[in-house]
């Protein structure tokens, strides 16, 4: 099964502290971005594969959405989301499940947008999982998701370096060798599964998706403005969004 | 209009002594992945944006194509399409034509294929050539084309570097700022013009294009068995191929 790093206690507890976490989606600063690639959710029938705190899926059944199923391998994840949905006690569209995104099975035509936040890079078989989306979504519905950006997940050592010339660069490697990749973020041993965006592309293509949107996440001025320190983040893309059609 | 540094004495001298000028289709890597894309060519209609020395206008016709149309905006290179083809005394199929890609008009659903090889990474208004293309073609016809990858012109310094730990790495910087870059690359002050992957697919998309395959290139197993200095390939990707459909 997936790599459930979600529930090991110290990357939890990092993670738990990270502005997205805390803030939940205003903590994301790639979400003005995904959230203009999303259908209109009113009546829809909407599943978030990999939910974490359920941030998403209250924001879903917020916009009115008819039912939203939150799914994720993590108990610790799962548990808070569940409370803090409940907490509006209006959210009954919302539900959640333990499930590995690995091995999930879905019922057919079942669903109007799949979501997913962050979590397909943790994925192996990314041809089964979208497969299993294809067939769980009606024609026309929308899939909708943010992964880390191949640039941002393919080198040996992904971290800033001081160029030949005193530029900050990014030390890019193996950006074309497809697989895993370990690092340490907030605890040792983290496995990613390293694609090009065109293996990505490809797989959704060859189930019959249409691609409607492929944003190489990059702050705003605005953004910048605000935090001037992300100006460094115009040099390498952190998030890959893609909008597909079924 | 686009700089055309390909009728410059010094560049044309040096791009004509590439694996690619002297020997054709067969001294450029990736065309057996830019072919695999192609449709079937037998009595079809093609234009080839940028076609050089006219190599692959021939290979069409010699595929049976109907009409082959070469563009380029480079004079040398139209003369030396027109003599090689000529002496096959058989490719009456074959026409070139002098165009500036940055303000080239097309007949309305005229052909059926439009494919361009390194050509695209020279025009500042991608836009308003993809808008030209997508009128000149048919519905269902094909435009298959490959550019610079993006990973590989956006850099400030576009050169293999010492990583920290002693690993070659490709310093990239300003993958997020998009517009001119300026290298010395036969010749001094060669103007290509960057673009992320996502820019590019979806100005296709909002043409109406439908995305059919999306390849970030490397080496084949067979090819760096072959030539083993092309390992380095992996570290980063030269050329980005795309197939759509109109």
């Amino acid at each position: 099964m997936t790599q459930n790093i979600y529930d090991d206690p110290g990357f939890h507890a990092g993670y738990s502290r990270l502005p997205r976490s805390v803030e939940g989606l205003a903590g994301a600063p790639e979400w003005p971005a995904l959230r203009a690639l999303l259908p209109e959710l009113r009546g829809r029938r909407v599943v978030d594969l990999g939910c974490g705190y359920g941030w998403f899926c209250r924001w879903a059944a917020d916009q009115g959405a008819a039912e939203v199923l939150g799914l994720d391998v993590s108990e610790k994840m799962l548990e808070r989301a569940r409370a803090e949905t409940g907490a509006a006690g209006e959210r009954v569209a919302v539900r959640y499940a333990r499930a590995d995104l690995e091995t999930l099975d879905l019922p057919a035509a079942a669903f109007d947008l799949a979501y997913s936040s962050l979590a397909f890079h943790y994925i192996a078989d990314l041809g089964r999982l979208f497969a299993t989306v294809h067939r769980a979504l009606v024609p026309g519905a929308r899939f909708v998701f943010s992964i880390e950006h191949p640039i941002f997940m393919a080198p040996t050592n992904p971290a800033w370096q001081q160029g030949a010339e005193g530029r900050t660069v990014w030390p890019l490697d193996s950006y074309l060798a497809e697989g895993p990749r370990t690092t340490d973020w907030f605890a040792p041993g983290v496995v990613k599964h390293h694609r090009t965006i065109g293996t990505t592309l490809n797989l959704l293509i060859g189930l019959g998706f249409a691609i409607r949107h492929v944003e190489e996440w990059r702050p705003t001025d605005e953004q910048i403005a605000a935090r001037p320190e992300w100006a460094k983040e115009l040099d390498r893309p952190m998030f890959l969004l893609i909008a597909a059609a079924r």
